[in-house]
């Protein structure tokens, strides 16, 4: 008999999901979403990223990216500016309050992994980041699968 | 230098919310979602379930798992008891069209799963259940942190 709740994909989402929803809850009081604190988090490492980037390391589409952007130049957390040599392409960065902003909620999230991880040996730790991106990269199979059902 | 993207709730995030929208996709065209695919696998393995039994397997609400199971009687997918002993308390079972679509989604979702752990190594996917789980138990902790901050 199969058991719904031993099943990986099961286990995967809920924690996951979970994960995600008890941090947006604690960044809701900054008006940031999810999204929006891995592009702060994302800039905060690696200035100067165009949106193509953000919207592949922060998992939304290009179009998602672009307004989101929209609204934390508006909030005065990061400025878009076009490169010199590239009209097409702009260049996102970290205004001073996105940096104290951006530092501020990584403390926050370093926590939280902190307590999600408390229980776990260091080399599980390893092999759970491994797993994660193992699993992760294997979903394309299924999506490559659902495109060409759809086809 | 923090590395968002090396993260252990990045990464979990990023493969439950990605594994759960794939399989949601998959099932949208028998009219369900992940939480009512749960539902009916979940009495698939234990017939006879209260709302509250349902409610935690799926991680929805008491109230949104109420609404849910309306929907799955009027699609005729499960019924929906008074126990004799009992006035207050319902018993969900599966009709003979809901144990047809949850054999035939639970098939679905071992594809998936065996897609997802391909190439993982048996003692490794052990040990990722068992990861999953302690992470999902240590959430507790980060919960009950947000309520106290409430407060």
């Amino acid at each position: 008999m199969y058991e719904l709740t031993k099943s990986i994909p099961y286990l995967l989402n809920r924690a996951g999901v979970r994960m995600g929803a008890l941090f947006s809850r604690r960044i809701e009081q900054f008006n940031l979403t999810l999204p929006m604190y891995r592009v702060l988090a994302s800039l905060r490492e690696q200035p100067g990223q165009k949106l193509s980037d953000l919207a592949e390391t922060t998992v939304v589409e290009l179009s998602t990216m672009s307004r989101m952007i929209g609204t934390l130049v508006t909030n005065g957390l990061v400025t878009r500016e076009r490169l010199p040599n590239n009209e097409r392409t702009v260049s996102i960065n970290l205004t001073k309050e996105g940096i104290r902003i951006a530092d501020l909620l990584i403390k926050e999230a370093m926590h939280y992994e902190e307590v999600a991880v408390r229980n776990l040996a260091t080399a599980d730790i390893e092999k759970l980041r491994f797993l994660l991106n193992e699993i992760h990269d294997l979903l394309d199979v299924l999506e490559s699968e659902q495109e060409s059902l759809l086809q």
